[in-house]
């Protein structure tokens, strides 16, 4: 059997992704084919527990060092025990965020060491990369406007943790772009501005592409 | 203030780590010294949580690759939430295993690759190694005879569990003693046979000495 295509899904938050995941996923399998649907950090049972443990608040902080290893461990387990045994059984598999997220966000927003952070990735990812990667580009302020929207005003905008956030978020998209030039074989970058169904339909000529490809 | 002693345990289960380090403990208390006594994977809450997350028995199997990562992620809160704020106290800090055992355990034995090891160790423990390491040396058969012991002669000695085991350990063993090789100025290797009170005497000697260096 022929393995399936891993796709993965990357950006800010509320960039769009899970909109684009969920119309893709529609489209998969009204054209007949198996899909895995799955997300980061979790994904499996033990990544569930892993993403809660980092995910909640605790008085205890985590240092960087212990989340990224944390994130890592969770990918190990999500390759291992559910995204390749899917794609080997011909499974399309459609990843909310993957290890480019920690690039953008451990390694050029946090700062952490990108020389650990590519060897992490090689022992972890085991050169098994994703065939497709759509980056919903996003500027940040976009962002903070559709997280206050959810928030329903209740955010302050401009306080001192809002601008600290701009600046992180904002290595965060540099990042995201960078990684993208870096690997332009996988990477479709899409305006995440864009009208959601316009995108979607951009999302699906490129996985039709890639498997008459 | 002068910085603590880093001083941890590394051995088989059995070996004796835990009878030495109380010994240890109580001789520092008594001569007025302070005492952190800590344990790997574990010490931190969080730890403690990723602990139980790999050491429990699931359904779900865990991959080599994410019990690796769960050890070093542990570890690296151990360090900065706990290990290292103690040190810095000038308290004493007593380890009960550390990254030693994951070069024994997942690298000598599992065969996992031993170059992204020394990396992981790099970035997990940055270079602050432990002051002194007690290497509690123990033949694989006395071990597995301690542990029938304990097992009340549940475990039928020679079926293919065991015998696995038994390679496993072995190879567990020569990568501690590897390791000790490759650093001799923090390891002091014991016989694990002799009585507890002649080793604990050692101990407190060797511990005597570094402080006087």
């Amino acid at each position: 059997m022929k393995p399936g295509l891993f796709i993965t899904f990357e950006g800010a938050d509320k960039a769009g992704k899970s909109t684009q995941i969920l119309q893709l996923e529609k489209r998969l399998l009204a054209s007949g084919r198996p899909v895995l649907r799955t997300r980061e950090p979790g994904g499996t049972p033990l990544g569930e527990e892993l993403r809660n443990l980092v995910m909640q608040c605790r008085k205890e902080r985590i240092a960087d060092e212990t989340e990224l290893l944390l994130f890592a461990a969770s990918r190990a387990q999500l390759l291992r025990e559910t995204i390749w045994p899917a794609l080997q059984e011909g499974k399309t598999v459609l990843c909310d965020r993957f290890a480019d997220s920690t690039t953008a966000y451990q390694g050029y927003a946090r700062g952490m060491d990108m020389d650990f952070l590519e060897r992490l990735h090689g022992f972890t990812v085991d050169n098994r990369w994703p065939d497709l990667t759509f980056l919903l580009d996003l500027p940040v302020e976009e962002g903070f406007r559709r997280l206050r929207q959810v928030l329903q005003e209740t955010a302050a905008p401009g306080d001192r943790f809002e601008e600290e956030g701009r600046l992180f978020h904002q290595r965060v998209r540099e990042g995201f772009l960078q990684v993208a030039r870096k690997f332009p074989g996988r990477f479709v970058v899409l305006d995440a501005m864009r009208p959601a169904d316009e995108l979607s339909q951009e999302i699906w000529a490129c996985v039709e592409r890639r498997w008459k490809a």
